[in-house]
């Protein structure tokens, strides 16, 4: 351990390493300051349009919105994939807490679901064993036996930019007639099968938080390969109104979801480099791979089969659970400067969510005591 | 009229003249370029703290939290006033669609209710009258007798930055027992008897749109003198995260509405400028009421007595309702240039609003039919 700590501070040097920093040169800042010389810095603006195309492109979807973050993303792949109040919608427990505050918002209920320890996605298998055993369809519609209530949908999250078991998933979602969301949120620039993820779902949603892979201060995007979902998913995050030069009129209750110009241009020129972030987060996933190597407690996190990820954040598993042992090697390396966490708390053990609908979670509950992330900067090689 | 044109472009001079434009100095991008170069873009800052503690002296409000824009400050602002499910919020009609949506984000009900003809705000003579009809208390909780739902609160706007009679509102409120919410969104540096509005209210919500009278690109604030609900929309605008170093635990269901520090930097360098905008809008309204002062068949808005109002958007308003003569008004000047509007449609005409609760409406649909805006950017005179 303390010759692994060794080559740890060897590879980063010294200083002070936060988990992940943005990285920006000098065209973020011309981009930006083209905002503020124009005036152009609010919801709308050439940016705004070039940020949407621009992913487009790079992702292979058909729409992308962009929003204000990834959260608002979320709530509103939920509303538009057709989550209705009072519904169910499966969902991890071992993701970030917008994924399911996501599902309240739109006055639904999460329902957790068991994870597959490949991934830290949703395990297919698991997943369709036990639809099989609670559900029941009624009018082409999954029904929870349990609640009575409908189960109109499922999330997963590429956790840590890894993608998941998409295609066996969505294979589950397909035979129960359920639509299938894809919180893209930390996965930017991650692959499966030469497709990128957020293409799988009706609807998807990416971060671009500070913490993200690529940033715009604050952001997101909603990405739909359905044309027509494209139009609704625009005209609803922003505020439903009716295109006219001087009238107001909404048709329907919006939301002012609109990412400002500003942030936008952040997005343009960060996006221009995402593969060069990208080879780079990847070389310092293979450095650490090999400074783990001979660990016999823990190993570090790999890209699934199949996949190309983004190595948004690195990973180090433990191979028993040790809720001690994590927390001393958190607090050492943080003491060394060298920022690590555990993963978030699963969803399930928060006061809020505790009487939340749910099947076995055991996998999920090791897992909080078993994962520790590191910093996972592009900036940590030139 | 043609007279009334001439002069009017003798004012504005060539080109084009939106209704309300940002105005920048180098101030703006040195603060934006300072996040871009230390990295510092994200959802914590220094410019977030700074411009909370800005707000906070400008306004003499004990705390501001700022948020993405003004609609979730709204939303926040309704919440934290203890709106709950199900309630009905008495809403003017004449104001922004935000200002009834977040209701709806509540999953609460807008109760529309009356305007007066000086501020456009609330009448609050109408409003004592219709409630001695309407309502009954029971257990110290205002209920409607028609709908037998709670009517927990009551939110005025303060139109094109005019304070509403506040004060004569806020005495019917407590009078019926119900919560107090200002829509300010329009009303930065405007005082009512010396007191900036948002202070009247238990929460309050400001704007930072780029139409604005200072912008961050989008932004908002809600605003409270209640040091503990302070402490409560801090909480529940950032996830409702308790506070660690590396764990993740929420205690409630929060929001992610917080404000990127580059939007915060530009709020921070406006809100320095704000006293030299009002300057210069005042003179802007100044020479608007000169010009307007022949015409027989309409008036220039001037502010309530006891106010002193930004005039972030100056209004003429017609002696007479009249849908044909300002329609002319409006493209006429939109032909030239000069870009005008009506006032917004009033929301009880909004297809998804239209079988809500309300009183008499008369005035508010007459006003749709006499209120036009006019250019209002304090770049408008040096």
């Amino acid at each position: 351990m303390i010759e692994t700590l060794k080559k740890l501070k060897e590879f980063l040097g010294d200083g002070s390493f936060p988990l992940h920093e943005p990285n920006f040169s000098q065209e973020e800042e011309k981009c930006v300051l083209d905002c503020i010389k124009t005036g152009w810095v609010s919801s709308v603006g050439k940016y705004v349009d070039q940020f949407e195309r621009d992913l487009e492109k790079y992702t292979g979807c058909k729409k992308a919105v962009v929003v204000m973050n990834g959260t608002s993303a979320l709530h509103i792949a939920y509303l538009c994939a057709g989550v209705m109040p009072k519904d169910e919608v499966l969902c991890p427990s071992l993701t970030f807490v917008a994924t399911a505050n996501a599902i309240r918002y739109c006055n639904a209920i999460p329902h957790f679901v068991e994870i597959e320890d490949q991934t830290l996605g949703i395990d297919p298998e698991k997943l369709r064993k036990y639809l099989c055993g609670i559900g029941v369809v009624r009018n082409n519609r999954l029904i929870n036996k349990e609640t009575n209530r409908n189960i109109s949908a499922l999330v997963v999250t590429h956790i840590f930019g890894h993608p998941s078991k998409i295609l066996e998933i969505k294979s589950v979602c397909d035979e129960f007639g359920i639509a299938l969301i894809e919180d893209a949120a930390e996965a930017l620039g991650s692959f499966y099968e030469g497709t990128h993820v957020g293409n799988f779902g009706k609807c998807s949603a990416l971060s671009f938080n500070g913490n993200k892979i690529i940033t715009t201060g604050g952001g997101g995007a909603i990405l739909t390969n359905d044309d027509e979902l494209g139009i609704k998913i625009k005209h609803i995050t922003t505020t439903a109104k009716i295109a006219h030069p001087w009238e107001y009129v909404h048709d329907q209750l919006g939301f002012n979801y609109r990412m400002p110009n500003i942030n936008a241009a952040l997005g343009c020129a960060q996006l221009a480099k995402i593969e060069d972030f990208i080879l780079r987060k990847r070389k310092i996933a293979s450095i650490y791979k090999d400074i783990f190597k001979a660990q016999k407690d823990f190993y570090f996190m790999e890209e699934p089969e199949h996949a190309r990820s983004n190595y948004w954040l690195n990973a180090i598993i433990l191979k028993k659970p040790d809720a001690n042992f994590l927390n001393d090697i958190v607090k050492i390396t943080n003491q060394e400067k060298i920022h690590s966490r555990p993963i978030w708390k699963p969803l399930h053990l928060l006061s809020y969510f505790q009487n939340n609908p749910r099947m076995n979670l055991s996998l999920t509950e090791e897992m909080e005591k078993r994962i520790i992330n590191l910093p996972s900067s592009p900036g940590l090689i030139k």
